[in-house]
């Protein structure tokens, strides 16, 4: 069995090639690495690699990470300018024993000394938008702080190995050198070969008070299907957010286990994408429910276009 | 009741000074960022602060976090130059929703902005001892990485309250931009009130393999003892490690739960600080045993001057 699931409708065109990759045998680290390099070359997915958001200083910084579940082997990089392929060197850095973490000026030096692709990250679309969101939170004083869609995905190839692996530019318009959660083990992402993985979405100011990804994978490890084992933590989570802080932010999680099986749990709408080796490639759309449990259901020909009109023209 | 426990020799003078203060009804808040600035600001402690190591390029990088247990607020640094107390700048993270994790020249510019005093932190008998290991390194062609001891404290106060908070410079010659675990929530550190904290040190990028901070937390939440939450997770992690890679790099543990018990793991020679209401401050070291327990002692009056006499002359 081989299998991928991926958050948001922009990772499809990845999930596509990894299919074609995973279901040829290929390795599932390099089918990951080339699906999460396809959404952070697309210009026109705006929170991810090439046109993501910048930060405050119209500068885009980009996190990424990737996790070998067979070893736990991590390699991670954030706050990193400059780089056409942030999940690239951070499947790289999975190699080396220390040092595997690495941001700023410092993953930057690494990325070009070994050889990495330099890209400006900001697009003159994106530029144009960070200007006009500037001026309307000056003239409106807004909050400024909203988008924060990261790619983010769980692959099982036919030989058993698992991994996972993520790409963000974070927050729109954060501070320069605020990471999230996603180049954070346990809590943008984890992953056991002999259990499952998970990797999640959202607000990453308040997943890293969960360490919700290796939440879900321990208790996948307990026998609980990935769907069950999504809504249980994320469940727990907001209750306890809740009832600490009175306010919970956007979240979303993706999980599969080492069998193919699949779940998502999320307090949003959100978008996903799931492809194994008895299920063609499908966009789900999760709306969640009042009980924690999501709606789930196929995006309607009428949401894909329409999708598909919105990125093209402007960005929201 | 209240009580704290910490990590290494090093951290016993800011124990004491806890103790004054957590015994007068002082917030755990304030109780733990006192405690760690002494050690950051005592110049002999060569893995925290000013006089800390320094990275491969001879600038010494520092990395901090802080923790609360009734919000499950958090704030971190890391990466960080020239700032006198890391660890305070954390903390100040912390109060925020968004853009609590800052790295890099980013968490500069933020200490700077907020007022937080800055310093050159390499002091002249680091830069001498660097000077000399990278002649060493590469005349006798030697791994350069060794000495990470983190100070990483759990205190409860009088009210109820728990936190959390750690301060490194990290891998002694690591490469510009290396982060470890010490900043980041379930591996380096978590706390959660209502059930008890624990706190991590050693080889970075193997503890945020397995988010053993946030695991310990669990297992107590779960009614297990401090000292058999901190035992059964090193003990799970370590057997996972051991069968997946064969290597298994320096780790120790220190928890304390809400009732002020506490427990420790490690398997190399460990000193910790403990002090509670109904227990002097206490210097213990720590030596593992085959079946994953530790055996326990208080430090000896010919211990303690060795460690005084090896501190104020040469770092080894």
């Amino acid at each position: 069995m081989w299998g991928i699931i991926a958050t948001w409708r922009m990772s499809y065109e990845g999930v596509i090639k990894a299919k074609a990759l995973l279901e040829n045998g290929t390795d599932a680290g390099h089918g990951i690495e080339v699906a999460i390099k396809e959404v952070e070359n697309y210009p026109d997915y705006k929170s991810v690699g090439y046109g993501g958001l910048p930060n405050e200083n119209g500068i885009v910084e980009l996190d990424a990470a990737y996790m070998d579940g067979d070893t736990f082997a991590i390699g991670a990089v954030a706050g990193v300018k400059n780089v056409k392929n942030p999940v690239s060197v951070a499947k790289q850095l999975s190699k080396d024993i220390f040092n595997i973490f690495l941001v700023g000026v410092g993953a930057e030096q690494y990325a070009q000394k070994e050889g990495f692709e330099k890209q400006n990250m900001l697009t003159s679309k994106v530029k144009t938008f960070y200007e006009k969101r500037v001026k309307e939170i000056y003239e409106k004083d807004l909050s400024p702080y909203d988008g924060h869609d990261t790619v983010g995905m769980v692959c099982l190839d036919q030989w058993g190995k698992m991994v996972t692996a993520t790409s963000t530019s974070g927050l729109f318009m954060k501070k320069t050198g605020r990471i999230g959660d996603s180049a954070l083990s346990g809590s943008g992402f984890y992953v056991d070969s002999e259990v499952g993985g998970a990797t999640a979405t959202g607000l990453g100011e308040d997943l890293m008070k969960g360490c919700i990804s290796y939440e879900i994978v321990r208790l996948m490890s307990e026998g609980f299907h990935p769907q069950i084992a999504c809504e249980t933590a994320i469940g727990r989570f907001t209750e306890k957010l809740e009832k600490r802080t009175g306010r919970v932010g956007a979240f979303s999680v993706v999980a599969m286990d080492k069998t193919g099986n699949w779940g998502i749990a999320t307090n949003v709408e959100f978008s996903f994408v799931v492809a194994t080796q008895t299920q063609e490639p499908v966009i789900y759309l999760a709306y969640p429910e009042e009980n924690g449990t999501a709606r789930i259901e196929e995006a309607s020909p009428e949401w894909l276009a329409a999708f598909a009109e919105r990125i093209k023209h402007v960005i929201e």
